[in-house]
C-alpha cells in the first residue's frame, strides 16, 4: 500500500466497528444453538413516507426478518451475510471497491445436491441488480452509507468558489482551480469544510453552462460556491450540497433546464428517488430551492391566470392560492421564445404526468391528441412536493404551451444577461420555487 | 465582466487576428466588386488520409470553393458568414459561448420574396448538427481549434499526479487534491506545464477504477500521472493527454475493457475519429499505448496460435508475423475468466468488425450463427492502424471466445493485483501495443 490518508483510516475502523457490533449479535445466536435472522427496515414503496414537516422521504417502521432457515429467504440471507463478509475484509485489507467490483468479488457457483440427491448449481448472484439490492439492504441494516464503508463509485460533480476544504491530508483553495475545477471525491462525508466567504452556492444542471458562469467570473462577483452536477447528479455531489445546506447554512439554488427533467433534476436534489427513499434522509437538502428556468420566465403567467377555472374542480388545489402568486413577466421576447424553445415529445409529457399527476395534465393540455396520448397514465397523483400553486402554475403552463426551453437558449442572450441579470435578479426578489 | 484571467485575453487577441485577416480578404473581394468566395479544405472522408509514418489522420489537399452568388452554396456560404460574425462578437465582448449556445444565438427566421414575388421564409438553420458542421468549417477555415475560440463545452477529463500547472491565473498543484481531483478546463491549450515529476502516464477509461487507483496512492508510488476519460474522450482531454505526450515526452498508457468498445476508446485517443479527421492533427496521441486490458491477458494466446492457418489466406496478413510476438499467459485462472467474463452482444461483434475488418472476423468466428448475423458487414477493411499482428491477435481471440471482460473484474482480484501487479508489470516487460 503505498499510502492511506488518516482520514480513510479513521473511516475504516468506524466501518469495521458497526460490522462487529451488529454482526457479532448473529454469530452469537448461532453459537448459543439459535437460527440466525437478519432484521432489516422494509425498502418497499409501502414502507415510505413523505415527512411533510422535515420534508424529506423516509423509511416507515415496517422491517423484514430474513432467517436462514427458512427456504424462502435463505438464499437472500446468504447473499446478504456474503456481501457483507466481502465488504468486511475489503474495510480490513484498504480496499477500495466500487459495487460493481463487489458484484465479481462476490460472483461464483454453488454446487449442491438437491433433496434427492440430485448435483445441482446456483450462482451466488445473476446480475448487478442483484448485488446492489443486497448492499442497499447493508446500508439499512447498518446505518451506514455504501460511501461511508469506503466503497466508491464515479463521480460526475465539480466545485469552484471562495472555500477552503480538507480532503484526505490536503487543504485545497476551492478558489485558486484556474480555468478547472475541484472534482468532489465520492466519499463526501469525509471532507472537513475549513473556510466559507460565500453567500449562496449556484447548483447547475449543465457542466458547459458550469463552465461558462465560471470563467465569466460568476462566483467571484457573486460571492457563490459554484457547483455542477453534469445532469442527472450522483449520490455524492447530493450530499456534498446537503452538507453545504446544512453545516453551512448556505441557501442552494438549483438552476435546470425547463423541462420536466430539469423539474425532475431539481427534485432529486431537493427531495430523492421515491424508491431509494432510504438515502434521502442523507443525500437529500430539503431546503434547495428551484431558481429556473421557470416555465414562467419564458412565458409569463397570463397563459394560466386564464385558465384557471379549469383547475377549479381539482380537490386538493385553490384556485385561489395560484392567482394570488406574484405576477410573473417573461424574460424572454416573442422572437427570443420563437428562436428558443423547443416542441416538447410523448416522453417529457409523461414525464410531467407522473411529477404533477394526472388530473393537472388533463385540466391544462388543450390537444386532444395529447390527452388521448396520456390516458394510460390516468390515476397518477404526482409527487406531493410538486403539488402546490407554483409547481402547479409552471406544470400548467408546460402543458398548454409543450414547450420547453435549455438554459444554454438563456445563455444566448448573452452570459451577461444570464450572469448578471437572470441569475442575481431571481435571487433578488426571491423569484424561486422553494 | 467580474474577472478575466490574461491567458484569456491574449486567446482572444490572437483569435480576433486570425478572423480579422481571414476576413478582411473577402471584406476587400467584396468592395472590389468581385463576388466573395470562401475556400475551405474539404472535410470529406475521401479527402481523409491516414498518414503511416506520424500515425495521424490528416485532411488532403481538396478544396471546397463555397461562393456567395452560387444558388447552391448561397445559404451554406451565408451560414458560415453568419457564424463567423456571431464568434468574432463573442471574442469582442467577452464572451464565452458553447456550441449549443451558438446554435442559439444564430437561429432566426429569414423571410424574403422568390422570385415570382411571393413571401417566403427560411430558418438559418434548422437544427444543431447543421450549426456545428458550420463551426467545423470554421476551425478547419481559420486553422483554429473552437476552444482556441474561447468555445467551451461540458468537460469529463480529471488528472493527479505529481505536477504542476498554471490554469488562468492560478498556479495548482495535482499533487495536493486530497481524495477528489483536477477536472481539466474545456481549453487545455491555455495550460502552463510548470513541473513534472513523473514517469508516465496512464489513462483510464472508468471514472470509478481512477477513484480506486487514485485513492490506492498508485500514482504516488509508480510515479505517474493519473487521468481518466469517463468513458468516450472529449477533445479537451484528448488534447490534453497528448500535450504531456508531446510536450513532456512522456510515455502514455491507456487502460480500458478488453472489449471492442474499449480498444475504440483507445483508438479515439490514439487516432481520432475519421469523420473529424481534422481533430487529429491536434488532438491524437499517435504514441498512445494500449496496456489492457487485453483479450490475451484474459485468455493467454494459445487460442490464436492453434487457429493461425486459418488466417493464412487474408492478403495483407503475416501469420509468420503473429506467431513470432511473445507467448502469453492468461492473467486469470479459469474459474476467475468463468466468474468474470461477459458474453459479447451483436453490437460488440459489429464494432469489432469495424474495427479490424470483415475478414479477420469470418477466419476467427466460430459460431455460424454469427458469421451469418455479421455478413451484412462484408466488405469492411477495418481501420489500418488495427491491421497489425498485435491487434489481429487480441481481435482473433475476441472472435473465437466472444467474451469480454471490464477493468473492474481486474480490480476485483484486489486492488493490489490492479496496483501493484497486472498494470507495473505490464508496463516493465513492456507487454502493451503501440
Amino acid at each position: 500500500m503505498a499510502y492511506v490518508s488518516g482520514v480513510d483510516k479513521k473511516a475504516r475502523e468506524r466501518g469495521i466497528e458497526v460490522f462487529r457490533k451488529k454482526f457479532l449479535r448473529i454469530a452469537k445466536r448461532i453459537l448459543e444453538g439459535r437460527p440466525p435472522v437478519l432484521v432489516i427496515p422494509k425498502r418497499t414503496l409501502s414502507n415510505t413516507i413523505y415527512d411533510e414537516r422535515r420534508r424529506l422521504l423516509l423509511l416507515g417502521p415496517e422491517m423484514l426478518r430474513r432467517s436462514f432457515l427458512d427456504v424462502n429467504e435463505a438464499r437472500r440471507f446468504m447473499q446478504t451475510t456474503l456481501m457483507a463478509a466481502i465488504i468486511y475484509d475489503a474495510l480490513v485489507n484498504n480496499e477500495y471497491p466500487t459495487i460493481r467490483d463487489l458484484y465479481y468479488r462476490g460472483k461464483h457457483t454453488i454446487i449442491y445436491r438437491d433433496e434427492k440427491g440430485r448435483k445441482k448449481d446456483e450462482p451466488t448472484w445473476k446480475e448487478q441488480r442483484e448485488s446492489d439490492s443486497v448492499i442497499r439492504d447493508l446500508e439499512v441494516y447498518l446505518g451506514l452509507l455504501r460511501e461511508e464503508l469506503l466503497i466508491l463509485s464515479k463521480e460526475k460533480g465539480k466545485v469552484v468558489g471562495n472555500m477552503r476544504i480538507r480532503s484526505g491530508d490536503d487543504v485545497i483553495d476551492l478558489s485558486r482551480m484556474g480555468h478547472g475545477a475541484y472534482a468532489i471525491e465520492p466519499t463526501p462525508d469525509l471532507i472537513e469544510f475549513l473556510d466559507v466567504d460565500a453567500e449562496f452556492v449556484l447548483v447547475v444542471e449543465k457542466d458547459a453552462v458550469f463552465q461558462q458562469l465560471h470563467r465569466y467570473g460568476f462566483w467571484r462577483k457573486y460571492k457563490a460556491i459554484l457547483i455542477t452536477s453534469a445532469g442527472q447528479p450522483d449520490r455524492a455531489t447530493r450530499r456534498f450540497v446537503r452538507r453545504l445546506s446544512e453545516e453551512l447554512k448556505l441557501p442552494i439554488y438549483v438552476l435546470a433546464d425547463s423541462d420536466p427533467y430539469g423539474f425532475y433534476i431539481y427534485s432529486v436534489f431537493k427531495i430523492g428517488s421515491i424508491t431509494l427513499s432510504y438515502e434521502s434522509e442523507r443525500l437529500a437538502t430539503p431546503d434547495a430551492k428551484f431558481i429556473g428556468v421557470m416555465m414562467s420566465d419564458v412565458f409569463g403567467d397570463d397563459i394560466v391566470r386564464k385558465h384557471l377555472k379549469k383547475l377549479k374542480n381539482i380537490e386538493d388545489i385553490s384556485v385561489n392560492e395560484i392567482s394570488k402568486l406574484p405576477r410573473k413577466k417573461p424574460y424572454l421576447s416573442k422572437s427570443e421564445r420563437r428562436n428558443y424553445i423547443i416542441k416538447a415529445k410523448l416522453k417529457d409529457i409523461e414525464r410531467a404526468v407522473e411529477l404533477i399527476g394526472y388530473d393537472i395534465a388533463e385540466a391544462c393540455l388543450e390537444s386532444r391528441e395529447m390527452k388521448s396520448m396520456i390516458k394510460r397514465k390516468k390515476g397518477l397523483i404526482g409527487y406531493p412536493w410538486f403539488r402546490k400553486p407554483e409547481w402547479i402554475r409552471e406544470m400548467c403552463i408546460f402543458f398548454r404551451t409543450l414547450a420547453k426551453l435549455e438554459i444554454e437558449a438563456m445563455a444566448s442572450k448573452g452570459l451577461r444577461f444570464l450572469a448578471d441579470k437572470y441569475i442575481p435578479e431571481k435571487i433578488e426578489t426571491s423569484d424561486w420555487i422553494d
